[in-house]
This record gives C-alpha cells, sequence and structure tokens, in this order.
C-alpha cells in the first residue's frame, strides 16, 4: 500500500477556455486547481485533457497511473470508445477511479455502472450540507461530521446507479432534496469512488474538504496488490476425480 | 410467498395510558391504528403489549407469528431479556421483523445489529421529506418518489447501524439533517426492516403512505420458506477423501 | 406482488438444432423444457429464441414481460446492439432479468454489469454442490441446504462481476474449484438473478431443484409496483431558499 | 493512514498449556507465532492472554491499540461480560479487530455480529483451499488466486453472520462444503476482519499465506481518521425552520 500514489488528472478543459468567468475562478483549468492540492500531499501528478491526442489517456500514460480522476460535462461524446475501452480494461486490471460532479454522465461512468446514472438537477447555488455516513472509512479520513459548501448546483435521487458497495457521504440540499453524495464501488480488481461536489462555476475544488475528500479518494482507489486474475480454459481438474471408483 | 401474513405487534402502550393528549390521537393505543390498517390488507393481526405476561410474547404468540412489529421508547429496559433472547431466536429462525421509530434503542434492536443504534434527535416539529433511493424494492411499492411528514421528531446521522444490506429511504429535515429512515437487514434467516416515522404526539400512524410502508415491509419480512439450517458436528464427510491415494 | 408473473424466456436456440444429442436432451429447446415448468406453476409463459425478427424481442413483446429469462453461447455476437439496449432499457425501468449459465457472457449481462464476466471453466462432467449461503432469500425457497448436480461444466472464481447485492448460492465442485452460483443485482428499478447451472449437454433443466431455483427468481425479480423515477431539470426548489432574510 | 499499527494479540492460550502436542507446534503459544511475524513486518505488538488480571485487557491496553487480534476456543465463557463491553465500545470507536478461526464464537463475536455465529464442522485433517473472491481488496493483497492448507479443520455452511460487507475468500474443502472464509464487517468507526484459518493441532500460523492475510488484516482495520461520531439531543436546529412565514 502506498501513501503517494501516481495520479492522473483528466479534464474535459472546454469550460475554463470558453467562459471568463469560469477562467477566473480556475485559470489554469480545474485539474491545475486539483493538481496542486494532491502534489501538496506529495503525490505524484500528471494531467490530460480532451484535446489532446487521444485525449491524453495513452496505453502509456494509463500505465503509469495508480488511480484517474476523471471531471467532464459538456462534451462526453466527445471522448472516443477506443479511450473508454481502454480506461475500461485498465480499471477491471486495478487502476483506481474517482469520477466527480458532472463525470456522472460520462461514457466511462456510465459504462462500468451498466445504468442510466441519471438524477435530478438545479442551478440556483443553494446551501448543500455532505454528512459522513461511514464514519470508518478511509475516505471520511480529516473530516467532521459533516461539511458544507455554500453554493452549489443540486443533485437530486433517484440517483440511477447500482446500490453502492459503501456510501460515505449524503448530501442535504436548502431545496429539499438528498444525493447518495460519496459511492463506493468494486469492479474486477479495479476500485471507483464517485463524489458529488464540484461544478464549473463555484470555487468549490478550492475548498478545502473538497480536496482532503479528493487526496484521500486517490489512495483508497489506488491498487492494493492483490492476484492478478486469470479466466479461461482450466482443462485439468486440482484435484483427481478418481473418487469412489 | 404469502400476501397475507400472520402479524403481531407490539407496542409499550405506556404513553397513551398516561398522557391525554397522546391518547386523543391513538385512543386505542398506536398498536391498534396500525392494526386496523393490515387487518384492511387482509393480514391475520394480533397485538402485544409490555404489561402483559412476558410482555405477550410467549413462545406460542411468537410461533403463530409471521412478522413482529416493534414499537418501544420510554421502557426498554422493562423488556425481559428473556423474552429478547426469544424474539432474537425466532428472528435467526425466520420470523420477519418490523422496528419502528424510537424502536432504534430497543433491546431486541440493538442485540440484533451489535451497534449501539445511537442517533441525533430533535423535537420541534419539523417537515420531514422521506425520499426512495430503492426503487425497485417491494417496499417501495405503491409510493410516490417521495413523501413529507408536515411536522416530525429529527432523527439524524450517524445513525450507528451496520451499513443496511439495502438502504430504501432516506430523509431529508427542514432543519439540515439527513437520515437513512428504511433499512433492511438479514440476519440468519431473518428479515428485519427498520423504519424510522412515527412519534407518540403526532399523528404519524394514521397517515397513509406510512401505514403503506408497514404493510408492504410485513409482507417483505414474512418468511419465505428457505432451507432450514443445521449447525454442529458433521464427522462423514459427504466426498470420501481417500484421493490420491 | 404477483405470485403468477409474465415471463419471456429467451433462448439462443441453436445448439439443439445442430447436435442430435442435444436435441435428444432437449427435442423442443431448452426454453420449452423451462416453460413446461413455469406454466405448471401458474405462470404465462412466452418464448423468444435469436432467428426471430428483432430476436422476438419486439418493444410489445417485452412490454408484456414481467421477467426474462436468457440463455445463450454460441452467438453471442450475433444478438443486435438494439434489442440490447431494448432489454437493458427495459431492466431499468423494472423488468426483471435472469440469466442462466453461459448467458454470463452474453452482451445483455455484460452491459449491466460494466464487468468482463469472464470466468474459469471445465467440461469433464464432474460432480456440483451448490450450497445455500442466503437461507432467508425467496429464491432459496423449498430447497434444502444444499443440491447437487451430478455431472457439470465447471466454472471457477475469479468471476468478474461486480460484488452482488445478494449472494444466495456457492457451489462446490469436484474438480477443486468454487462459484458464486447464484447472484442478486438491483438496476435502476429492475431486478437481475444470475444462475450458475445449466448446459446444454447436461439434462439440467430437467432437474427439479433447478427448475424451482428459476420459478422463484422469475418471481423475486418481477416488478414490486415502486415509484416510476423522474429525472433531468427541476428549476424549482420544494423549500423556498429566502431563508435567514 | 499508518503501514505499521500498534496491535494486540489476544490468545486464550490454554491448549498450548494443556496438551503437548500442541505445545509442540506453538511453544511459546499460537499468540507468539502470530507476533514474530507481525513484528517482523514492523508493527509494534503486545500479547494478552485469559488467565491475567481482566484478562490482560485494561482500558490502558486497549487504548494503545489500533488493532486488536483474538483467538478463544475452549474457555468462551470465561470471558467477562464486562471485558466484552469494554472491547465492544472501543471497536465502535474505531479500534480494529481480526477474528480467528474459533474465534467466530466468542463473546465479542457474537455480540458484534447479533448473530449466533454457528456452523457445520468436522476434524479429519482434510485438505482446504481459499479463493480469492475480492482480487482488488487489500486483505488479498501479494496472494495468489488461491492458496492451500494442507490439512485443516473443516467449516461448513450455513455459517451464522450477517452478510459480510466485503467477501473476500471462500473456500474449497475436500469433504464437500464450501465456507466464507474471509468476511469484512463495519460497526460504528471500526471495521471487523473475520478469517476462518487457524488451529491448534495444525501448523496453521506458521503458514507464509495466512501470516501474510492477517498482516494485511491488521493493517485494513486499523482506524483510518475518519470523524468521531456524537449522538444526542440537538435542540437547535442548523437551519432556521422559519421558512415561508
Amino acid at each position: 500500500m502506498t501513501n503517494t500514489p501516481r495520479v492522473t488528472i483528466w479534464n474535459e478543459f472546454r469550460h475554463e477556455k470558453r467562459n471568463a468567468k469560469i477562467a477566473a475562478i480556475y485559470p489554469d483549468g480545474m485539474h491545475e486547481a486539483i493538481a496542486s492540492h494532491l502534489r501538496a500531499e506529495g503525490m505524484t501528478v500528471a494531467t490530460a485533457t480532451l484535446d489532446e491526442p487521444e485525449h491524453g489517456l495513452t496505453e502509456e500514460a494509463l500505465g503509469r497511473t495508480d488511480t484517474l480522476i476523471w471531471w467532464g460535462h459538456t462534451a462526453h461524446d466527445e471522448v472516443s470508445d477506443g479511450v473508454v475501452d481502454r480506461v475500461q480494461s485498465r480499471v477491471l486490471e486495478g487502476m483506481g477511479l474517482v469520477v466527480l460532479h458532472s463525470g456522472h454522465f460520462s461514457k466511462i461512468f456510465k459504462r462500468l455502472m451498466g445504468t442510466s446514472c441519471d438524477l435530478k438537477w438545479r442551478e440556483v447555488g443553494e446551501k448543500e450540507r455532505i454528512w459522513v455516513v461511514a464514519p470508518g472509512h478511509p475516505i471520511a479520513a480529516g473530516l467532521g461530521e459533516y461539511f458544507e459548501i455554500p453554493a452549489a448546483e443540486m443533485y437530486g435521487e433517484y440517483f440511477d446507479i447500482p446500490e453502492p458497495d459503501t456510501l460515505v457521504f449524503v448530501s442535504w440540499f436548502q431545496g429539499g432534496e438528498v444525493f447518495r453524495s460519496g459511492c463506493c464501488f468494486h469492479r474486477g480488481r479495479g476500485k471507483i469512488f464517485y463524489f458529488r461536489p464540484g461544478h464549473e462555476t463555484y470555487p468549490i475544488y478550492h475548498q478545502p474538504e473538497v480536496l482532503k475528500v479528493i487526496g484521500n479518494a486517490v489512495r483508497w482507489a489506488a491498487p492494493s496488490g492483490g492476484p492478478e486474475v486469470k479466466f479461461g480454459h482450466r482443462p485439468e481438474p486440482l484435484e483427481s476425480l478418481r473418487v469412489g471408483e
């Protein structure tokens, strides 16, 4: 187990280039806001964005990634199916995946969940209070019983995902909804964490509690050294079948 | 599978006898408010209360019970350990158990959970909105996406229970908390459902959605005909061990 | 809750037409062996096969199906993606799905699981003993603590599926492997059961315990009447946001 | 997160003192066989045994324990209820607990599970093969797809425990049974791992794979720094309730 995994932050990186208000909040892109925090925690951080060749997610780039963070919103459909196949394979082999906010609708998250990943939403800058419901989970390390986001986009239930293997956070929204905001899943040898907070027009990825959770999730999701699994034809039984003859 | 299980409703039945305001809401006790609904759904309903001999929960009474409903609040400690042992045994053998509201602190629920079952609470009559997060579960049958309780006691996280096998409801409270309000557990051959709503001074057990959920839970929790399990010494292997000799 | 759901049995139906030995075991196809049992249990049964138009799974056919059973093996790739999309949508809306044996590699199962669904296998006719590990689950109704299949194809772990919401059966194989043989999943409003036994050259779908489990699974997976879920933009909060002004 | 937790190994330590054959395998007790391995992994290790005052589990001893390992067999009833209360409280507060083999019937494990924890057993020295079914879990680190114990006591299903939060291992036994051999549970802030292998008359706690799993489990179960939880009356809402007035 390593406390300093190699992390790659994938960001769609379109909003920040097109909208002055968003650029003012994230001048180098949301990925750099997250990256600077993770570097300060001692991690080795790479970034990749949609408009790079192969979206920056070549075999080599994924091969040196312990945990991949994913943020996308406006251009999910532009992500090539080949890259989605590649990321899915790597997750099943053991790479961690942390999906943020509007990444719930990314091809890779929908592929790994098998459901629509749909939800309700509203964007009026209401208050969100995120409660810890699994205080023994490593992703909750260093938090209080809850933390608040002063102005957030609302995401509301029903959130169409498989029942999480562990539910870590539940959000309360001022407007009356609740949401399963921190969800752990295992797929193959890989670990996946969905984390709701984050938005292009609110400074959420500058908030210490949010960054702390992302760091915790990256460490939790990194490969943990379990067995390589093998599949296929096993013509020879492990035990003799001549019992009782 | 039966749609008309035999149900026994256990009520502490102290509040209703001592407090005129409560007696006005539940003149025959909370158990009779629930019983009349379940009878209307075609179930065979018995009731039992704390001050009866053996609290009304004799071997015979439990022996003819498919699902037991439990409401207690002010006198958990007066329930005898022998009766708790008996109810626990019956649950492990397959009897369903539906624990309501302040029953979270009953001896039988704490026994079956293995945790403190503690929580936060506040009693100012605030609004509660109960969201369905498992729309495919039979306990959610006949509901909308959410229902509201106009004035409720607040129960807040962290709720110290094992992670539910299925989480069916999450509550939003006006005062800012959330709560896992509908929780399924399997213990031995028995099924357990914890359901948060209900209070002695609010007319919650007259509300149609609450009664509908209780009826659904009784049917879901009733024995489903699985194998009797056997334990202990099995000196004879099922297979010959003389392999390879 | 209905005890007599409308079931559609989908069978690839190629082996039975091409191989005399298989045809001798299942003269009308595996689907008819299963269908005759389910009809005897009072269900309304339709069948559908790969070589029918739209593989027999039109909108209309699926619209009158409570639970769909799926058997495929040699021609998974011939199932059209459009039909897979349609079945997936229906499952998320609430239709049950029971996937049998080599159906683990079907497009629809892999789509709903999000994993490779790969496993180990061997075909030497060894003994399988299927243990009930969830005796309180309705799918185990009417069984003993275990049942045996005298000659079976082996499927071995690691089985690359998400962790089941409930694990009902674990298989012991004579050759030394184990397998999670009965696995429940919830996806959207739909319930999915994977059941390992079954093979084209063994008379497994004539065995009473196997047929009993399939019947139980069909009833468990059928829609249970929970809320229709809605997604998308909710511009109006349920609660006023003018708090504290 | 620490990779070198402080561990206390509790051993009943009666068999080793009374039986020459057992003493030959574990001359300093089973606890010392385990301790020497964990020390070699860099952990700070204390031991405690039944016949010490307070069974060696004083407030102070538990206060400096990150993970407690438990082995008991012949004298479960001699463990005082006060010590069981104390250990349960510490687990709910966050201390890890690793329960070994016949510890399934210890007071503390039954208390935390809420079930009988009963099972089938046979002692003829048959072969056990332990399969990894959660290859992404940290407790499986450093293992192959399975490992074997040449001569073991059999434990068979049905094992009367709550459904594990994660099932890591499933055992195959030569005599025809299966068993859920590695089971993770969360209770309060604490993590619990039940691990089946181990017996007083077989040299199982000298086997490298078994020791590796115990070390992994100790690290996984150690406190992970999540929030302290608070319970009780919260008279002041977090949000103003004067909405809409």
